[in-house]
């Protein structure tokens, strides 16, 4: 039968999507199952999230690190929806949650509380005190005035708050920079927000963070790896206080195989040794390794099914009106460069 | 006091949006209600939508035309608000609806089916069979392929369906040019497809519409507009059918102030004698002319009303973080290059 397919559409789909194949009608499959027969069963439009990719791309992340305390949290705000987040959940990840909601979304896809880590760039005094209530694992502090904040409840909660400090390492390389992001405390202020911060009766310093937005060298990870683990033996000598975990945040490429990046394999062991060995340089307690891959995790797995309703000839192009058009398949403002493949489900023998 | 305001910023609010003013202490009120007060009593972050200039340009916008069967129809994709549609009905404005949805809440906000006109590139035969049940005005038929399925549809349901013919009719005006719009059938199929509707049992033709996109000369209306009447004269002589509307759309620019565009008053009038030359020339009876704004209707009465919660000194830049950074206060994509004015809404006597 295979001699009957378009023989140059089925391999590019195949190599895009694992899960992805036609049968014997040249009908798109996701998963062995024809797209019609989806579209026929729901309706369109339809948007499918494929489980079977979510969960390898969560496996292959862990599996690519060799460093025996590695954690791999999930960015809720990549794909909050609430099955994916068990399925995350069954494959013994932990959340990255960025609001109060993506909490309670962690909680009603059964996360213990410690499992859920609460980073964004501003928290709300209630954000706080319901985060602490619950005693997640930590709550990654922004800014100096979110230490302040975050002290603040503390005092009226009468409770060491567990925190992660945000920093800003300025990390440069080749045409990447952090210099100019808005995410964690400029490097330049670390020791008096760390002085803050260690001598706090309200709050304990458990990790370290970094984000640093799309990363497009991984490299980036050793250095800012480096700078983390530096204020870590910093933190050590000056306030004897132990730093559990050094956290890298996201910012993975995804689409490995269309642009010059890298997967996680292509750096995730030797990055494995290079943290070991600058873990014991500094002389420090093996501490927990922390990613937060989403777009890697969910970015590839969605796929629309949409019909084609009508078709108009236009002066200069042809139009294809599809049913799906007025929904928001482009998630949101963010996604407007994003671009996306365009594939005729149910015509892939058709060679016109 | 009026010293004491910060006089650089002051008029251009005014001179921006009637409605705002500030009060005393320097901080804005919208139709004197201090914005601080608003935030108070409802929490921030907070979307405003002013009454008074919904209804003040409704109204700008019916008086601009001295045509005495003139209509307008407010295009409620542009905010389908249920308490908007109110506001819309009480002005004795009737609707443009693209959508069953938007259908629903015309219903809702007590519009009758014939203030409710039906108008987008696609509906399925669902659609239809619902719009022509309820007996709405008319349904735009966008493309030859629609009039099929409407004929279809009014052949199954036994009715004559009221249709608007949507065409583009290549409007060429300086930098303007609708030669490669999607939005209709293209004149140049226009013989063709008036002969199947004015000789189908199942359709009626009532109207004749253009749709612009967004039109930045008024020429465009006139040229459009000769276009239309042409055709309807053409069809009353080859099948003596009255064509009651001509629909000249949307795509009035909202922002007279800082483009050079134009507004209604600009031109009505002079459109108005020009339509009625027109009308008399082709020798027709006086159709009802049809104008749909919608951005002009709207886009000068959102005020979106959030609080600095925290600031950060960064490399090359000072960051505001305001509570409504993770709301969609953009609309969607398409705002992606819409631009915002951000003033400093309770410190307008500040400054620095």
């Amino acid at each position: 039968m295979n001699e009957m397919l378009n023989t140059k559409v089925t391999p590019y789909l195949k190599q895009r999507w694992s899960f992805l194949s036609t049968d014997e009608r040249g009908v798109v499959t996701i998963e062995n199952v024809p797209v019609d027969a989806l579209a026929q069963k729901y309706g369109t439009p339809l948007f499918v999230m494929v489980e079977s990719e979510i969960r390898s791309r969560l496996q292959r992340f862990k599996k690519a690190f060799s460093y025996q305390k590695m954690k791999v949290q999930y960015a809720t705000k990549c794909n909050s929806n609430l099955e994916i987040l068990k399925i995350v959940n069954n494959e013994k990840v932990d959340i990255d949650a960025s609001s109060v909601g993506e909490i309670m979304l962690a909680l009603l896809a059964d996360f213990k509380p410690d499992q859920i880590t609460f980073t964004n760039l501003y928290k709300s005094e209630q954000d706080i005190m319901f985060a602490a209530k619950l005693g997640i694992n930590a709550i990654t502090i922004d800014s100096a005035e979110e230490l302040e904040r975050v002290e603040s409840v503390g005092e009226k909660m009468g409770l060491k708050i567990n925190i992660f400090l945000r920093f800003n390492p300025f990390i440069e390389y080749k045409d990447y920079t952090s210099k100019y992001h808005q995410y964690g405390i400029p490097i330049t202020m670390a020791e008096q927000v760390i002085d803050k911060a260690a001598t706090s009766q309200y709050v304990k310093i458990t990790g370290l963070h970094f984000h640093g937005g799309y990363v497009n060298h991984s490299k980036v990870y050793f250095l800012a790896a480096e700078k983390l683990v530096k204020l870590a033996a910093y933190i050590k000598k000056k306030y004897d206080i132990t730093v559990k975990s050094i956290d890298l945040g996201g910012g993975i490429p995804f689409d490995e195989q269309y642009e010059q990046t890298f997967t996680p394999e292509d750096f995730g062991n030797e990055f494995s040794t290079y943290f070991e060995e600058l873990v014991k340089k500094y002389e420090l307690e093996m501490p927990t390794l922390i990613f937060e891959p989403g777009k890697f995790i969910v970015m590839n797995a969605g796929i629309a099914i949409m019909k084609v309703i009508s078709r108009k000839e236009l002066v200069d192009k042809n139009l294809v009106v599809v049913d799906g058009s007025c929904y928001s398949v482009l998630p949101d403002i963010f996604a407007a460069h994003a671009t996306y493949d365009i594939v005729p489900v149910t015509k892939l023998n058709d060679t016109n």
